[in-house]
């Protein structure tokens, strides 16, 4: 299935039993992982999950808080033995910003993948595929640092129709080439193509991923149906809207409108400030504009499964 | 008083419970950090310890496992109000590695001062005053890698003894002038030094700090006579001798042989490896070489006052 781990709920700095905001998604026996904050690795080691599965990283942004914790990763990925490459994805400023914390690891037994992504890939939202998951990048706005948040999503392929590859007198032999989306050659020179064994499009799940921005449009379009919407509320206390905006974050009360603009399912707030102890004091500001919002903790998970 | 708390006890990576190997050293109102790993900045605010009076930071070498915690540290620290400059102090490399890990901060609201030491300096032993402590670089065997132990000593003035005074006729005015150590000049001017006034030289209080190296006599020359010796103990089982020299390290044993030939008071180990999540179990292995020897553990505190 498709898995998702909430690894932190901090922003800023890590506290004694918050982590800062990292998510990791399993799916087909890889996973991506969305943020390396310090301390990263061990509140993964605390699930239990596996450290030797993750192919790809993708980073927001290049703050310490949410990057600093790479360098110990990457070694402890390699002591777990893996020794495929890995992937770090990520908006402008990657390659800089990789090769100064790396100066600390040694030599690595996988290679390190940089893959910076574009202007126009965020711009334009571009779907990249990564093994059977899809990721998307969406602008968001966090004072002039560039900065991104993801949907990552599975796509699911219709399922296959006999009675329709009867009626339409498909060879059989060619049913599993059709099956698998591919177009096929009868021996009389007949092309057959997928969409005429295939029942109707089968919804799929997407969940997204934004943090360290003001509310965007560009964040909005990007949630877009997802049956998950994991978004940064760095305060809950409407008093403290004015600092909100000037340290370019995003309010439990704005996460809530944009969850509800989106028309997502459920909403999962995180990377609350250090001064915030109580998240739970403000659940019922987020709750007012969306319902289904829940305070995310560290480690909290779900696992997606498909509708039908 | 001298105080000195062992923040973590872990080698290589840190675990839940076991942050990553470091010290931090307290005195009049002063301190000096040794390493800071991943994680460091969690286990120091357990303690409730001030961020803010974190003067110099002291590194050991530059493997992540000991630095890694940089940035998110200073961040965390300029967040609690420091604005004097920080003076970060270490072997050969500390530029280059400062220069990449700090390109994730920002700009900070102290200064950052780099202290590379010399290898005269490492060699010789020669002694740094920093602020009322005195510190004193030594060299490490870590397989290439620079890597230097550091003891951190405080002095004491001898105490001031009026009899002397009397007896060698030194007019009362110029009693406070000797008392501090300096020289003085009488009306008629004969010159009156500090000796006259007095008394014999008071023992001061010295820990000594050493992760990552093989024995070596620099080591041992820079325990002699420590108050506190903390040194590595990455294995406890004498079956893993071989892999302890095979990757630079030191067992319980032969720590434990290097507080013995220094003559230490006290023996405390640390930098466990992950591979051994009970020291405990090899507690009496060290013991059975110097009796004094115990468990390092996380925030594990020791306050030191004179013996007089």
């Amino acid at each position: 299935m498709f898995d998702v781990c909430l690894l932190g709920t901090g922003g800023m700095r890590p506290l004694p039993g918050r982590y800062l905001t990292s998510c990791l998604i399993r799916y087909g026996g890889h996973s991506v992982l969305i943020d390396t904050g310090e301390g990263t690795q061990i509140t993964l080691c605390r699930t239990g999950w596996s450290f030797k599965d993750i192919d790809t990283i993708l980073f927001t942004h290049y703050h310490a808080d949410h990057i600093a914790g790479l360098p110990g990763l990457l070694l402890t990925i390699g002591n777990s033995g893996r020794e495929e490459p890995i992937t770090l994805m990520g908006p402008q400023g990657l390659r800089v910003v990789v090769e100064g914390l790396l100066r600390i690891t040694g030599k690595l037994p996988f290679q390190v993948l940089g893959r910076e992504l574009t202007k126009e890939e965020i711009e334009e939202q571009r779907e990249i595929c990564i093994g059977d998951m899809f990721v998307t990048p969406g602008k968001c706005s966090h004072g002039g640092m560039p900065c991104v948040g993801y949907s990552v999503a599975i796509k699911r392929r219709p399922r296959f129709d006999p009675e329709r590859a009867k009626a339409a007198g498909i060879p059989l032999k060619l049913w599993r080439v059709l099956q698998q989306g591919e177009e096929a050659v009868g021996e009389d020179g007949t092309l057959y193509t997928p969409d005429m064994v295939l029942a109707e499009e089968r919804k799929g799940m997407k969940i997204t991923y934004s943090t360290d921005s003001r509310p965007t449009k560009a964040i909005c379009r990007l949630a877009e149906g997802s049956d998950l919407f994991i978004c940064e509320g760095m305060y809950g206390d409407p008093e403290k809207q004015e600092k909100t905006e000037e340290k370019h974050h995003m309010s439990f009360q704005e996460a809530a409108t944009m969850a509800a603009r989106a028309g997502v399912k459920e909403l999962w707030l995180t990377h609350y400030s250090p001064a915030m102890p109580d998240p739970e004091e403000y659940l019922e500001v987020a709750r007012a504009i969306f319902p289904n919002t829940h305070l995310g903790k560290d480690r909290m998970i779900r696992e997606f499964k498909y509708e039908d």
